[in-house]
């Protein structure tokens, strides 16, 4: 966790470009090089103190974590999963193909809840539906995608390439879209970060009439991934944002920092 | 809800424009002009299409939704909830207040959870740590904000006064930085909308690879919010953002359909 560093008192305009141009990405494919050169030819080359965004999917997609459900032989607890949703069926029934149910099972540590949807607690400590496993955007009907095994990692090794073509510094944020108790519909959120504060700690700094900030700890990674997504669009094909103009310190940040520890979490 | 409508496959950027020089709000102050006129002194005029971000607070200020502890005589129920929470104090002291508590179960439909943070139900259905009951950018050490009665009608009205003063469309979103389970930090969400789609659904469109999407309705006012949060900074004191060339349908969304029904949610 970062504290917040001192800005100046004059705001400037943030920027959310959209990349366009990334092709359909395949296993092996040079990620970086790819964005950085969809960047330039969507006219908006990176620059140093860019946030770039990039979706969890191309991510997977570079990194080969993908299944063919085909492969996959469900155990007995999937099938039993399976026939139990069937029977209460509410969602798609694609959600309740068993081989579908036995890859979310191998990405999860526990079952958070098992209703109209699945919400498990994945491996990371991510707390989702499907534990990220999703076939929207994968060519093939039978080909999904799982969660990057390591976000944090491949945000890492990204930032670092995107630096190196770029020649000034660059954070990442991978990001995936959520949903979230209490409030309907998904958001897109931050499951890997590089180079940028992920919590941003407002505690003690003085507000505007001179007292003191309280139980001010702002998920900044989050806001980022939900600005870039109004810009990507999962219908339109866009999986990368430029974010420019968002003033932040250098940091070590990390998404999983944002994960709340199960034993403080009241929810769960 | 609405339906996506078709776009162009051409992505434009979407500009983040914090609004300054918004003087101290009293109650009765005619906010409308006030940010109308924020606008023209930040350099950037409101314009047609675009949505203005404006925290709960200011408007809560011109609306005189605000307490003043020492008017208030805690019930016997708030000085209980006082002596508990004392008891097993680990947040700050000032949020054990039996006054504030008076305030905040005034405020709320019911106790969601009473730990470390209280989680209520406030009464228009919003879960949030003390019913969003505020001492934060308020002069005065004894005096809090609550949330507006109907955040969604002081959204409408805002837009309504801003359309004509603009003489083309502005949609408002009114939002507040809220908590939320599984995942650290606060983010700024949307508890007022009005003039836009609050829930984007995008079901039934095709994806890149023409599969059709499923299950995926984005909460286009929550990430609205949370990327103004990036530009508002509650230390900086900039109450309100302009988020310019994100493209939306006219729409009488309101901030309240984004409630996930207390029946239908797995955590409450």
């Amino acid at each position: 966790m970062m504290r917040a560093m001192p800005r100046s008192p004059r705001s400037h305009p943030i920027q959310l470009l959209p990349v366009s141009g990334i092709p359909e990405i395949k296993r092996g494919d040079d990620l970086a090089r790819l964005l950085y050169r969809a960047c330039r030819l969507s006219g908006t080359p990176l620059r140093g103190g860019d946030v770039l965004v990039v979706a969890q999917k191309v991510v997977s997609k570079a990194e080969g974590a993908t299944v063919e459900l085909s492969s996959v032989r469900p155990s007995e607890k999937a099938l039993e999963l399976a026939r139990r949703r069937a029977a209460t069926r509410s969602g798609p029934a694609k959600a309740d193909d068993p081989r579908l149910l036995e890859v979310v099972l191998g990405q999860s540590r526990r079952i958070v809840r098992d209703e109209h949807v699945l919400i498990v607690e994945t491996h990371h400590g991510l707390v989702c539906a499907n534990a990220g496993v999703d076939h929207s955007n994968v060519p093939g009907e039978d080909r999904v995608t799982l969660l990057p095994r390591d976000p944090d990692r491949s945000a890492a090794r990204l930032a670092r390439a995107l630096g190196r073509l770029t020649g000034k510094p660059v954070a990442v944020i991978i990001s995936d879209t959520f949903g979230r108790p209490w409030r309907l519909g998904l958001t897109n959120v931050a499951i890997g970060a590089a180079g940028l504060p992920v919590l941003l700690d407002l505690r003690g700094k003085p507000d505007r009439t001179g007292k003191r900030l309280e139980a001010t700890i702002v998920a900044v990674a989050d806001e980022l991934a939900a600005a870039a997504g109004l810009a990507m669009g999962k219908a339109r094909g866009i999986p990368a944002v430029i974010i420019r103009g968002y003033p932040f310190p250098a940091s070590r940040g990390r998404a999983r920092d944002v994960l709340r520890p199960a034993q403080e979490d009241l929810f769960r």
